[in-house]
């Protein structure tokens, strides 16, 4: 390499060495006869001191050129010790462009102002400045401790082919048609679930792969549809062993990119007990302000909202006093989640209002407060209506409110399991229970006599990491007996025909002798996303598309020539 | 994990613990009252030893079934020092069944004569075999060496999308309809070129990626629809930089995977010279049978085929006697390679026979022995016509004399640089020349000057990766300068529109500060196959498709619902 040195590697220690660096061209200040130049590459910012020899060069120079120059490395008299190159300069001695840069669109900077269509357009661009290529450094960091730790643990490394077949159950599958085979189509995997089970009955012991999936799902703000996945599965190994490995990444990743040592084992909160409190499986516990059932307190209530309800009182109250905006957005929240409002009261200095603060008994009023060990001011609210509706709107309201309030510590980190998940969904549509996860999820032993004829209770053995709020992956001890897998299908009344068409060719595979495995697949998007602090995936994956699924530098996905069609065997309608 | 040990872990220092494993039932053998096991997982096979007490579970027992096993390690009697497990074996105390198996279609063994489509129906019970296993691990530590060498020399890997857009210059994209975007149409990327290329604008200073590609071509037999690409870009850097970085990866996996170790650089061969020893840019130099020029001998000849030719006159000798059919093979050969034949002289004991025998004077039949350096025996083989023509069959009748005569060692790796590849290649359907490689491949400073002026002359500053005869990687110094770019489009006769509509985003970035980069992108498949002496790619793939791009496990691709399209607003004809 012609440089010697990276703009992010010099200090006070080769002040006197002769060098060569090339970069970028940062900012150009005059002062005087002198210029300086900050310098800027993947390593850091260099300052360049110039004298008036160069200056009709220097002229011609704009922000964003690349430049090569030789000098000197020299003390700095105004020291910036904020930069590891802060305190020395290059004197030049020789400076010369490499290449030019016209006007960029926006300016390379941290504090930018472009709008994201722009940011996305000029990509290239966006990705100089110093936070997105310190959250792509996160991320590969981030893999390559996932694969360092796995690989210790004698897990093999195998690719699965991204070229599968349709599975009519579950989201919807992006289809590659065949040139080669007239009228078919591959499918994308959405993930390598039935490849990863069939590397287990091949012997593998132990599998990882960083893979991409794909799922033709409606877009959402972050959801990509391709996205990056760190899929495992272990032989001979129940999901307790898997919760031990993956528990291990968790805290090297936290311990490495936020500085937090977790010395115990993370917790565990079963699936209902998530909903009783946060109204939902995936709760952010940085913060804490759980949702309460409020039956008790309200069972002799005047309340009109509550008088002679027969389903559950559930509320949460906060140590704030909100305002009326913030009750309309907060009611907006609530009517997105199933409810046509709540009720609130709010009491500051012992003075109580809001909506149903007139209807409420002093007992009552005191026993509020109690419940939420609320000792000066507050507000309350709550409604009554079938629990898991309320539950879930309550959830909602509690995020919209650690929102408002800011509750929610960027630096912190709350890693848990959640756990017994149910087994079964219930499909209001076709009027059937199905798989709440896939139909290989083994039932937990104590639904093993009973989920195919208690299925509303029945509890399946699948976790799901949650990390700020964050499902970050879901994993699951997999069926490997025929006889409970037949239970399975019949419970979620597949036919005999369906399971043979859709999954016939997988099913074969465990007649031959299969081990009992389990496994997960955790959402590398995400994770990096909670590790470099970025505010959106996008921020961690280097060219995303959209929220309709474009790339705005490429403009793909775009229209393509007819031949490329019709040797397909398609046409568009 | 219950088990206390894998089947590849206990030996003669473990004597008098007590142990459990599981794992499959290889083979069971009944000696006496006594039944022996041998029990296999993913580590390695242990011998176990069943007394009476369990003779009626062990009469359930077939081959294949996964079973979990108590007991002491004690020493074998009969010692089997090839395994590493060998000096022991289990004294069975309890023994129970995890999952039984069907009998399987083909046996479970090293020297497997199933028909391909039968191994790759049941993959997964071909993945069990301990060399199919090995291909796969091989595979993953490749992936690991890769990994820390370029991590250590700060590589930063990056993912780029899948979902991209479709460039008509070059292979056949597949295509993924998109359903938000009526009647466009993502491509997949036969290689992450132009997002590396970008990545280097971005300022991400070395970037790599193991990449899956996407080709719709069609098959051959050692050609799959998807493969995998090291990927790799390099910032202030020149392909010299790039080869010092790929030759660290090559000699580290052949002292890994081959025990060779090379000291000295890599031989680097132009082209050109290739092309006039072995006929081909991608020489296998495990052995050496160069084509010779012949025309100085045959000066004067009276050899009919050769009186009076104004073309070159090329040929091989090998030291051996061909028999009749071995010369009508070569001949087909020749045929495939656009020859309608050649000329042939076999010489044993000084007696001459052959095609040409009788018309070679004994001048001729001295020099050629000279010039070949052949003492007794041997078989010429030649043929005149036009240089490449002749060169490129020449080249095809080496490798099948090599491939008779077993003249390659499986063991022997030989790789090599091949440099200074012509710029365009002569498009004889369009009448035009067009760029060998892609149009953003630098030309060599010593046709800087004049490539366009003198396109089939012009050099590319490109170099492929060569081992024993495959092409493992490809790459080159990239165009940074658009006045230079500018030249290459008018070169290859695009017009402005054509660069514009397809490459216009593109050339778009190089507007604003590209720092000088090359880089290279590496067959995966090939290096693990050649690695780990596998006889096709299709071995050191987990789930490979057949020459039809088809996977006969689980039939994809397929046929899809109506639904399914009509979503994608497509329609097959």
């Amino acid at each position: 390499m012609k440089r010697t040195h990276n703009c992010g590697q010099l200090n006070i220690a080769n002040v006197g060495q002769a060098v060569l660096l090339q970069g970028w061209v940062k900012k150009i200040r005059k002062m005087g006869a002198m210029n300086f130049i900050d310098m800027r590459d993947f390593y850091g910012i260099t300052q360049l001191i110039i004298d008036e020899a160069h200056s009709e060069l220097i002229q011609s120079i704009r922000p964003e050129y690349v430049i090569e120059v030789t000098g000197t490395v020299v003390e700095r008299k105004s020291k910036n010790l904020e930069l590891p190159t802060g305190e020395i300069e290059i004197k030049v001695t020789g400076i010369s462009i490499i290449n030019q840069s016209e006007l960029t669109p926006f300016q390379i900077e941290e504090d930018l102002e472009a709008l994201e269509d722009t940011r996305m357009t000029y990509r290239y661009l966006d990705l100089r400045r110093t936070s997105m290529q310190q959250h792509l450094k996160v991320r590969a960091k981030l893999n390559s401790i996932f694969r360092s730790v796995l690989e210790y643990n004698n897990f093999l490394e195998v690719e699965t082919p991204y070229f599968g077949k349709s599975t009519p159950e579950g989201a919807r599958d992006f289809l590659v048609p065949s040139r080669l085979n007239r009228n078919k189509f591959y499918a994308l995997p959405q993930s390598p679930q039935l490849y990863k089970q069939l590397l287990m009955i091949s012997g593998i012991d132990r599998y990882y792969q960083i893979a991409r999936c794909f799922r033709d799902e409606d877009l959402r703000i972050d959801r990509q549809p391709e996205f990056t996945q760190l899929d495992l599965e272990m032989s001979f190994a129940t999901g307790e062993d898997v919760m031990v490995i993956v528990e291990e990444l968790v805290k090297k990743t936290l311990k490495e990119f936020k500085g937090i040592d977790i010395k115990e084992p993370l917790l565990r909160m079963p699936y209902r007990e998530a909903i009783k409190n946060y109204g939902i499986d995936k709760p952010d516990l940085r913060y804490d302000l759980k949702i309460h059932d409020l039956e008790e307190i309200f069972s002799n209530t005047t309340v009109k909202m509550l008088v002679g309800t027969a389903m559950p009182i559930r509320g949460i109250m906060i140590d704030q006093l909100l305002g009326k905006r913030q009750i309309e957005e907060l009611t907006e929240t609530a009517k997105q989640n199933g409810l046509n409002g709540f009720g609130f009261a709010k009491v500051e200095n012992g003075i109580w209002s809001g909506s149903i603060a007139s209807q409420l008994s002093e007992q009552e009023k005191v026993k509020i407060l109690e419940e939420f060990e609320v000792i000066s001011n507050g507000t309350l609210l709550l409604q009554t209506g079938p629990y898991n509706v309320i539950s879930q709107a309550m959830g909602a309201l509690r995020i919209h409110l650690a929102r408002i309030f800011n509750m929610a510590d960027l630096n912190d980190c709350k890693p848990l399991w959640v756990t017994d998940f149910p087994l079964f969904e219930w499909n209001e549509d076709e009027q059937r229970f199905e798989a709440a996860h896939h139909p290989f999820t083994m039932p937990k032993d104590c639904s093993l006599a009973d989920f195919d004829t208690n299925k509303a209770n029945a509890v399946a053995y699948a976790y799901d990491l949650v990390i700020n709020g964050y499902e970050i992956g879901s994993g699951s001890q997999r069926i490997t007996d025929p006889e409970i897998q037949q239970r399975m299908f019949d419970a979620v009344e597949l036919t005999s025909e369906t399971v043979e068409r859709n999954f016939g060719w997988f099913m074969n595979a465990y007649k031959y002798g299969a081990p009992y495995h389990a496994g997960m697949g955790l959402g590398i998007d995400r994770w990096a996303m909670i590790m470099s602090n970025a505010e959106s995936i996008r921020d961690v994956i280097a060219f995303p598309k959209n929220s309709s699924g474009i790339d705005p530098m490429n403009n793909a996905p775009d229209y393509v020539a007819e031949k490329q069609l019709s040797e397909l065997f398609i046409k568009t309608t």
